[in-house]
């Protein structure tokens, strides 16, 4: 259905109604976020012959969903992306106050030591701060199975198409010898409706 | 081969056999208890539809132990189990001093409020220890599978099969919907060889 509302206002440009149906995709992601999560689905990933395991939980709005193939895609894609991309947090928000203070620092010394005037520095510390999120951050990884979309859109994509919030809630992630276990636990939105 | 000999030990007896195969076994896991375990495997178990998630990491000495179905076997029950039995600790060792202070204080001021005399209510207490550690640590549960072993005389049993040391290091356990979670990570065993 909104595959052919889509096609008739670009004019049968498929192209064109790609694009219609991603931006419609991300805006009713934005209208969706902030609203209630409270059902979902566990899932787990396992790797390299069990020697990388991952547990994740995702959230949405009805058991309904929950569900869904396309939920239960989204989840496994999650898990497997996790296992394979290593993030220790689930958004930026969930940064912890002492590892952003330390990146900051790092980066705001080598700005400084560079000898550039002070908005140049700040632009650099912002944009080492950026990959610094993208670095560690689930919702800010390029997505494994497709690099040119992040966690947090190919999610998005799936809230407009199932037309309910979805949001990582937690995951863990364990490999074999390692000493440091990751588990990250995302806060509540803050965002208002 | 170790069941031809014990019941050669036996004379015939197969009940006797086993019994002498099971002290064997625990004696085999008291031998191996404080070796090194730094290979194993991670597993998972996905509980109600996607409503309760598990993983687990079990070690062991070597990669080849890790890879037998036994291990597998021994890996996937006790994740099963986690699933199941919901506990929070590893072992007893590991049971926060927070948590070890509240309950002991609260079956000290029962067993002083029962009026016993001094040296019944400290073995009130010991008592109630004893079940508060059945309820809460893995290796002291009674074995979803089978109740009349708890998860450590499991472990000992492959311990004895496999001859090398098994220890489960850490577990993760996510219930939809549920605030907390559960994430334990077991101490290193402290004992001396």
């Amino acid at each position: 259905m909104d595959c052919k509302k889509a096609l008739a206002e670009a004019k049968g440009d498929i192209e064109q109604a790609i694009v219609l149906l991603r931006k419609r995709g991300t805006a009713v992601a934005e209208r969706k976020a902030g609203r209630v999560t409270s059902e979902g689905a566990v899932a787990s990933y396992i790797h390299a012959g069990g020697k990388i395991g991952v547990l994740v939980e995702v959230n949405c709005e009805s058991d309904f969903v929950a569900r869904t193939e396309d939920f239960k895609e989204l989840i496994h894609d999650v898990a497997m992306h996790i296992a394979a991309s290593d993030p220790k947090y689930v958004r930026k928000e969930d940064v912890t106050e002492a590892d952003f203070k330390r990146e900051k620092e790092i980066y705001l010394d080598q700005a400084i030591k560079s000898g550039k005037p002070a908005n140049i520095a700040e632009k650099m510390v912002t944009g080492k701060m950026e990959k610094f999120y993208e670095e560690v951050c689930l919702y800010e990884q390029p997505f494994i199975k497709d690099q040119t979309i992040s966690v947090s859109q190919l999610i998005a994509t799936k809230i407009g198409k199932l037309g309910e919030n979805i949001s990582v809630r937690r995951f863990a992630r364990f490999k074999v010898g390692d000493q440091g276990e990751t588990v990250a636990v995302s806060k509540p939105e803050q965002k208002a409706e």
